[in-house]
């Protein structure tokens, strides 16, 4: 069975900007989803702000394996209890991509538990991409480096915690550097931001990135079945204990009880 | 200068059930921290939830490098105001030590980005904690390994993300273990968990635990002056650029502007 | 295709020793192949030490995707020569999995750069693995935890560095932990640690274990081709810079040539 | 006490090469030492190659508390007996500094366990150091970036490890980027690499580098006792177990015996 993905797109400069729509006329969630669906193994599908639930209802958000997100001038209308949703769903197993100005995103932000800021700079400049480590799954197929002849700088310090892998690191030709591809672990949820995708440039339609996407993907992909008690507690009553034990001093709880949170 | 150490507690068992307040005659908040006030490189002082701020006013964590924090019973009455303000200045620099329930304290939920969920048994069974870093500055002065005669058992899965340094694993008598001494960067901030500390019981009299207490305040002192604009994403304009670049291609924002959040 | 893998065994307690023979009568090294090949995603034949280069040439392990390793009373008769091919095969994408005594094998200390040392006990008492990541892909199927009635005993701390993920920790009936299941990646290649496995024990005949094992080698394989220049350090003539730039100062090297090693 | 640090120069450069000879006249472990000796929480002395026992003696070592080590011609020459004698002392918790082209020293290898491998370019092309870990002890003092006006290139992928934390990234005049500041443990032993140093050039006289390099050796030092059985792998006899066992089924150890290795 394809990979069940969703392209989650703020949808907001494709609406106000003459620029952004004629770059991704069906948008970039689409722009995105489309290329996705050129590999047979993935099935993308989108979701916007400005569907009910910003088109992330639970029922849906059950039968999806990894969720992208694009988010950049609308953060902060992203309802808390989505984004809630959205966490625990990771926390489960669900792939969570996030691209570009997502590193301010409401559940990227969630996940790291850090500022997620940067430095940044809107001129067009070149970007270089360095594959640094090799063979990883989501540089697969990827040369030793690929450019991006337009695209914003983001510079370093990144405010994230230290990653699973480091994947990409960018050059830019303005003179800073940045960690471009970082792999995370949440729960059973894999994670994994890429810096680029700026709405003013073709960047989602070149082919180096397409591939990223889809590697990125397939590895963010949890075949497992979705944890459904992902935050319980449990308690284990002393009669249960698997090594006999007796019960001693005194106690504050009751055998069973749900224990505060 | 003594590293000014403020210990966090919620002091609401204490003052409900005569087990806590006989066990914490002055509260466990001053009992940790009559015991780190003996390290003459500590000065520590307490705070607790039912003060303005819960004791931590703004001006107040400016001017403490390490934080400690138990809490059980209320963690839902601790507002999300002082939670961002703390974990921002973990994030500039201040130093953050949990201790037991607080796995599920919001600031320790919030600087994770995991549920930070176990199981649990309070049976007054024997723990024994191993140090698993040998060496590590936490365990400084620690045997191999150390025993907690009555305890309550906290088990595997621990809901958190991998951490830098596994620096203690507990073994129960009752069959669990647990990963009780972690260690995370978060920004610039230090931050360290560590597992026991049942309020029934006298963990915080115990020798070791005292000592793990006060290697911890060291460890997690980070003596360079606090971070004030942690959050900020500063614009570089194009004519700053270290490296000398025109200006290309359509572009949204204007120099010099704050950027979306 | 299914996952060529390697199953390498010293093969020498099966030889004289008539526990461990009853027990493993083909030797645990086709046990555990045997074990694998019911998977059909899996093709496991097996190596010994007493075979021509340990049975593992340099054209047999380029058609390796997943060499597992288990050695205990003859680490130091394995070859230098051996163990540079296998590490290098390693860093190029060969998975690589270790069982129980391989700890102190001369190729897992290779690429943990540590001393990898332990306590032990030998007394056939009950061992309790439990899972401490959940949903992680080695434990696939598997319950919260899972008992070895009668195991040797290793306990911590574990002179290993920090993994990219702990999957399993023991609890022993004497009183000891181990962190039990152990990810890193070193290259473009996975490595598993995995401590259950005494000779004298049929442990390799529990369904527990065989599904590790069979989950390990799914995750250890890497399907991207073989890097060949592992080690390579090539030089990038000025000419070649991807920016322009002019050589100044003075220098060491010529173009293009091996450098220093 | 200032801490014991001895700078470990190849020495081999200084002798054959004028312009190396005459940036360095008294050899680059000597300027390395003279700008730690400014600080005067460090006690520098020096060692070289071609000293007996290159200068290490088990007896110096003992009273080493950070080792800094500069090899680039003559790594092979290096015996393979004093390497292991070093790594003993970093288990043991001595600091170890690799600087620059020891990053194919034979210690800094065998610590990884990875190729340490890279791509480089000697045009005497502008470095930019970034700091990307904010307010790391090793970033003490320094501005948000620095710039070496000539260096040599040295081009991801780095053949190394996820490191504990990244510390610094160069940018590179000439398009390529460089992790150049990574932090490790091995055994209670913390391990930094720092990138900067190509031999004809004034590096190590700047005074950014020389700020990296003292704060680097106060982040390494851990001041514990070194420990001494660092790889003693010791047997628990079954009467001495902490939970009381008795011996089943059968066994190939006797109590107390040293174990295979």
């Amino acid at each position: 069975m394809p990979i069940r993905t969703v392209v989650w797109g703020e949808n907001v400069h494709e609406q106000k900007n003459k620029v952004v729509a004629g770059v991704y006329p069906k948008g970039m969630h689409w722009a995105i989803a489309d290329a996705l669906n050129t590999d047979s193994g993935i099935s993308a599908s989108t979701a916007t702000l400005q569907e009910p639930e910003h088109g992330l209802p639970a029922s849906r958000l059950a039968e999806t394996d990894v969720l992208i997100w694009w988010g950049h001038a609308a953060h902060g209308e992203v309802s808390d209890e989505v984004v809630e949703r959205v966490v625990e769903q990771v926390w489960g197993g669900m792939g969570l991509i996030l691209l570009h100005s997502a590193h301010f995103a409401k559940v990227f932000k969630r996940v790291m538990g850090t500022p997620c800021n940067l430095t940044w700079r809107e001129a067009g400049e070149r970007e270089r991409v360095w594959v640094t480590s090799r063979n990883h799954p989501i540089a697969k197929g990827l040369p030793d480096h690929f450019e991006l002849e337009n695209e914003e700088m983001y510079g370093e310090p990144f405010g994230v915690p230290e990653p699973q892998d480091t994947v990409f690191i960018s050059w830019f030709q303005g003179g800073e550097v940045f960690r471009s591809g970082l792999t995370y672990k949440r729960g059973a949820g894999n994670v994994f931001y890429f810096r680029p995708g700026h709405e003013t440039y073709p960047t989602y339609h070149d082919a180096n990135v397409q591939l990223v996407l889809k590697n990125a993907v397939h590895w963010a992909h949890n075949p497992a079945a979705r944890i459904q008690d992902v935050t319980a507690a449990p308690n284990v009553p002393v009669d249960m204990a698997l090594e006999p034990i007796e019960e001693r001093g005194p106690r504050l709880h009751h055998d069973g009880e749900e224990g505060f949170r």
